[in-house]
């Protein structure tokens, strides 16, 4: 039996911790083909043989040792064919695909058409419905969370307002646990707007008592009565997202401006996305591996593994992508206590 | 109102993060007294009044701002009664007691007395029931996992098998994870007993073929067929635990004898328990903290806080207390997996 | 006797290590007095006694407690009467300022003017001559090649071509050595400017043989034959630096047009200047505050503390700010040995 | 021309990057043989060639890639002879050997018989006369550090005394600098003996103050007024060093006897030496490599590198091992200036 397994999408901590935990609980008697670069190795037929010696030591590692792309098979026909004539041509009885919406929605595709797909879900943003937690999510808090820490000396050293951008377009979990670990002074998410005016309200509270102020902003987040962004209005795309620095860099400048106080900007971007896995990643990644293999074993396709409080059960592989999760209100509510 | 706080048993990463959500979450009207080294300062009556700006921060700190203690009150008549006339005398309406097994079995004692009391689980081993995870746990993990990480390179280079000590008398959640997350070849747990000989099969093998090894031991492991402690039996304590150096010690000297092999142990002891909460434990006690407020505010008294998935509950107070949470026999064999 | 003590320009790692090193091995019967926000406080009047208590264990804690600000009194006659006012009313016997070459201009023309001042260099960017190292330029070096090491596994991954901007305006040894020490593929500085058609160079042999590259980028450097900034020449502000995003954006923008790899950028910015000292600078802090106070009581006045091999001596404080400790060409071609 | 490179002696972070500069500041036309297991390899004739491939990215990783053991081979006629036709079998032009006082010491008598020999230093204690400071230290000092930091919380919150034993056998180094930027209330190292009477002293002076208390102190330590250990004189060693869990048990164990205080141990041990190496390691290590390959290009042989200042330099190859360099009292002073 043969099982190819790929990884597709952004980049996210304990990714090797799913392919070893796949490759060594799978029998002696299965081959792990790893497809090269997602979907895209599929297309291309780079693969390469995993055994146990190959994976010693990689969950410590970040990365994926299959490399990644954003590559959609079936956006072409032409790629598709290729990707359904090299499943044939390599003889992959299953093909267990890890990533996120994107990757995810091309196995379930494959999965309609007959194909024998187990999904396991990725996103760093830990905004995947029907599972608890997501593998990586847990190290980008950890090193936003230390990022502010960093912060805070600084910004109290100088009496400044320092606005922290981390990632998060739609969802703002990274943000808000970050934020609220890290003891930030106001959280500002896509899930819940605000305006201006108000952001200018807590800032001057939060500097008339402490002199200084932390403010955890995600890239997604946008400002209700959002202006003319300083010098040129083209700094916001399409979407209404600020350009060519950030929303970070953005609030900063108008805040300075409206409130009279320094303030500066930080953007971690890339930085939450990379590095060695923490603990909880590493072993999150390889429980998700280890299932996926056994539900190869039982023949249980069309699912994807998920985080139930302390178990890993599975679903079917349309219900991680069907919805997205985002911050629930009871949750934000939360994070205000500590607002201010 | 007013409601009274205290910490009691080893000291455990994210109690700070409680009392802080507790003092932040409280309605203004609401006084909070911090009472002094757990159940004995309601003995002696040593108690601080607790304002936001006395926990301004403290969420990032390890140990507890009121200290600590293992006094039982209930262990003396005397004790008994000066602690429920320091109740009275203080005026507390309720009663928040964050600490393990013996802090909450006074909790639950004073309940069934009719005191409005509520209790927050704390204990480094995660061997409470009916809660997914319990704060301090994850750092422990955490840093277990980073001395395994470390342990590595030196067995490597030097051809060795190394065994690390972690804490865990009775429950071997802390040893297994942290090994799982670091990789250790062998992972030895009070709950899963090995005989001299197996722990001598799974290391010629290794060494073998791999020629280094890490063995992860929790403090409470005991082979079954124990041989006297080299040098003298008096070293094995009236439960047949290891002491002096304890079971890594122990193991690696008769591992040495029994292989040949070169070996060496470390102690990780108190460094797990310590030193800053990661992101994950500070907002599991920060959320903690302001449940148990909830509860108070709620008047839902005798009841304990809990971690169900993402969702923060309550349990009875007796639940969290009834019977211990050990690692599963499914769980060890997932570990097995990466043995070798 | 009383000494005064304060803390200029930017926030360093190690600023509270001098200040504790200076306040506890201070004889008994003298007084120190902390001046609040550098010389501002000495124009205010702001100040708040010192004692050991008050900077008991502040030399972990990054930033300082007496505040800062870039504040020069010798500006304006009126600020500089109400100094020299100050040092009269608060009765300072001497004087010990920590600080930039900005701080210790003041400080050397007070000394000039008879005044009792000894000089603690701090300068993140380790650009102070006369003097091996300063603190705080080892967390900064130590952050910085953390943040690269975490940025390898996502630009491996993804085939990518990462920008990492590091401080270094005038000197590049923060991006030289937090480079050297993560294994960078090319380090661009302030010092040795390189034409565009350079870097491309760089970048085309390096990914035609590995597939990706991280590239360390101080935000002093400029390429020599810069081009017109994507979109908007006003970018580039009057010394010819790039604003609005940093050079790292700039040369990501350019560098992905002229070779068609993938590429990011990632700012570290304030990052690498707040948070907790690395053990070397938490001694170093504490030994240069501790020799400070030496000098005061031998009344070695006019003088700089310094760091040669392992010895701290003192210098004439107009030598420390003479000149700036640039990157030799010996050193920076060590470096190019690793490029590619 | 043929240069061999071989790591002897106990680990050290940065043993990995000094093998990296060595073969990466090689010209394309030496051929670098890494010599497997220090001196053992040679006597074996146990080899490996080294290129670019094979070092990239090994500075971050710790360990040593060509693995280590403590053979002298001039301690039996039959290794010395193997070793010597190894050398012209292999057809070596050149040695670069990497290790402490044992392995340099073969190095110097090779070199005295005409062989061409670089040494490169290597001691996680410091204790290397002549050099500034050597690789692998920073990492154990920082290491030891961050373990004292966690330390605190716990002993504050149980008003505790905790004993942190680290490593020194002879010099006191990694103690010193550990406990000094950690904060530790005393320091005993094996320079500066004292008697139990002066700790307990320290204790009860410390005790009545704070409430809980860190001493830090080296494997190395001895009171001068040594009690029988408790239970079993056998368990101090023919050089009176304290057997069976260390010197920090046993103070824990009387220090408690003598003053009534609660007490606990930690023996930090092999976690200190292990690990990925910091930023200044990484560099220190990578300037050591080149230098010494810059060494056999210049034919300057028998001699060692070195750190003065911010310079590497060369001395005599008998120079390094001639003398240990020990903490000067002018320095264990300075450290006093913290204690209580």
């Amino acid at each position: 039996m043969k099982v190819g397994i790929l990884t597709g999408g952004g980049d996210c901590p304990g990714l090797n911790a799913v392919i070893r935990g796949i490759v060594k609980s799978a029998p002696k008697d299965i081959e792990i083909i790893g497809i090269m670069h997602g979907w895209k190795g599929l297309i291309t037929g780079e693969v390469t043989k995993l055994t146990d010696d190959d994976v010693e030591g990689i969950h410590i590692i970040g990365g994926t040792i299959l490399g990644t792309s954003r590559t959609n098979p079936f956006k072409s026909e032409e790629n598709k064919n290729k990707m359904l004539e090299n499943i044939e041509k390599l003889g992959l009885d299953a093909l267990i695909a890890i990533g996120g919406d994107d990757t995810l929605s091309v196995a379930a595709k494959l999965s309609s058409l007959g194909y024998k797909v187990i999904g396991v879900p990725k996103t760093i943003d830990n905004d995947v419905s029907n599972t608890d937690y997501t593998f990586g999510y847990h190290t980008a808090v950890n090193v936003g969370a230390d990022a502010i820490d960093r912060l805070h000396s600084t910004a109290k050293s100088h009496g400044r307002v320092l606005f922290v951008e981390l990632m998060g377009r739609e969802a703002g979990w990274i943000t808000l646990e970050a934020g609220l670990a890290a003891g930030a002074h106001l959280i500002l998410i896509p899930e819940y707007p605000m305006t201006l005016e108000e952001i200018v309200r807590y800032v001057n509270e939060r500097m008339d008592k402490k002199s200084y102020m932390i403010i955890a902003v995600a890239e997604g987040f946008k400002p209700t009565d959002l202006e003319n962004v300083i010098g040129d209005k083209n700094e916001v795309d399409a979407f209404g997202h600020i350009r060519l620095g950030g929303i970070a860099h953005y609030l900063a400048e108008i805040i300075k401006e409206k409130t009279g106080y320094d303030t500066r900007s930080v953007v971690l971007g890339h930085l939450l996305r990379g590095g060695t896995p923490t603990a909880f990643d590493r072993i999150l990644g390889t429980r998700y591996g280890v299932h996926a293999m056994k539900l190869v074993l039982e023949k249980d396709f069309g699912r994807m593994v998920a985080l139930r409080g302390n178990a890993i059960v599975s679903i079917p592989l349309e219900y991680g992508i069907a919805t997205k999760k985002f911050v629930p209100f009871e949750y934000y509510k939360l994070a205000q206590i500590f607002f201010g």
